[in-house]
């Protein structure tokens, strides 16, 4: 299948939610905190009104190019997802990041075939910072990308998007024990944990929670880059609701058992 | 005392470290790793090529235009610091974020006036952010900021460098439960972190390792933005070897018994 119509459609996309998510986020840097101001949704995550209203964007534009595609989005639902392609969104992966003035939020955009992820992209604006894989490869800002070749936790840098998370699913002695094993251990997250193995910067990194928005972009970007993603199980990682990806099969291994 | 030469002569360091560190880590962040080659130092902490140049660069500044004032560096060490004014520096607070590709790192200068630190300076250059504070007001790229009025755990963002320490010094089940009280938990350390206290983004900021080139900024910088920073038995922060920073007197009242 040639994929470079909807390779190229998608990285339209994700400058697209860039352009339009970089000034708010702007805004709050320059202490300007009205620009983000939050609801709590009814399980107390935070929204922004500019989450809902990149998505409606994106969305908008879906439906301009790809009629018949379906779409599922965090913010505006399910629609046509029996479809042979469906696009998956989360304009703000990282929404805590993003209200309180950390960069390491992103937008999430990710293809569907036959409900299988085969394209994944991950923008961060602020930082430049487009990456996308479709499981052969990956590119950031159009320069291929590998996974490191780190094979123990000892030379890791391990990372996980909330270790109040990681405590709850694995016990807090458990998860110090896993974290104490790595070099450097961050919640570096949450989509910009993945960049961060996929390009090589960090070795590994563990999500007890997750919802299909977050997952299906995560899944080409890491095998493209040479890592192996799974969730904890080993099990497929797409519509799982845990994620453990590594740079090496080796390191993931190491990491399975531990989690398991 | 009129502090108006000095405070712009901190401003004038921390852009020329920012001028010179920038363009490394935007080699990073662009994948071209190379540029952040490391060096782990003897207590295995990594070093970079770029820390310690820019350290030269500011010492060469300072002597200068103070010739009579001292130094103290974390790279090049200290001289004549029993002056009555001394700089403390550190180019690279942060080291790991900064080889990682993270821009959680920052640079440190603080003015220390018969041994009491007066002025101190948070930049971060990728994100264009420059803090200074003198203990009486604080100011973000010259715009006043304040820390939230927050007075719960419940309600606050809590951040800590790095959950390893915390559970050496704490105990992994205390450190857990502690994070756990919080509403977002986060090691969005390091100078970054008390960045994001004083400018009301999060609430609460622990430290149980630092030195006294990590700390001497923060103090003018915490205070002057009305928060209240002092270690871990609520001691003076200057010298010591922990650190609590909280936006309100009831948190940091809070966490103090939580740490002690």
């Amino acid at each position: 299948m040639d994929l470079s119509v909807y390779r190229n459609f998608l990285a339209e996309l994700a400058y697209a939610s860039g352009k339009f998510l970089k000034p708010y986020f702007a805004r709050g840097l320059a202490n300007d905190l009205s620009a983000l101001a939050v609801e709590h949704k009814a399980d107390q995550s935070p929204v922004t009104e500019a989450d809902r209203d990149a998505e409606a964007l994106l969305r908008q534009k879906i439906k301009t190019q790809f009629p018949a595609h379906g779409i599922i989005g965090e913010e505006h639902g399910t629609e046509r997802d029996g479809a042979d392609f469906v696009w998956v969104l989360d304009p703000i992966d990282g929404t805590k990041s993003f209200i309180s003035g950390v960069p390491l939020w992103g937008t999430l955009i990710a293809l569907l075939h036959n409900g299988a992820p085969i394209l994944g992209a991950i923008h961060q604006p602020t930082l430049g910072q487009l990456l996308i894989g479709d499981g052969q490869s990956a590119e950031l800002n159009g320069r291929r990308v590998r996974t490191r070749t780190t094979t123990t936790l000892a030379e890791a840098t391990l990372l996980t998007s909330d270790t109040v998370n990681l405590d709850a699913r694995m016990g807090a002695a458990r998860a110090s024990a896993l974290l104490g094993r790595a070099r450097i251990a961050r919640t570096w997250g949450d989509c910009y944990g993945y960049l961060l193995v996929a390009t090589g910067q960090a070795d590994a990194m563990l999500d007890p929670i997750m919802n299909p928005w977050d997952i299906a972009a995560l899944v080409p970007i890491i095998r493209g880059a040479g890592g192996v993603i799974s969730d904890w199980t080993g099990g497929a990682a797409h519509r799982a609701d845990t994620t453990v990806a590594a740079a090496t099969a080796e390191l993931h291994a190491t990491l399975l058992t531990a989690l398991s």
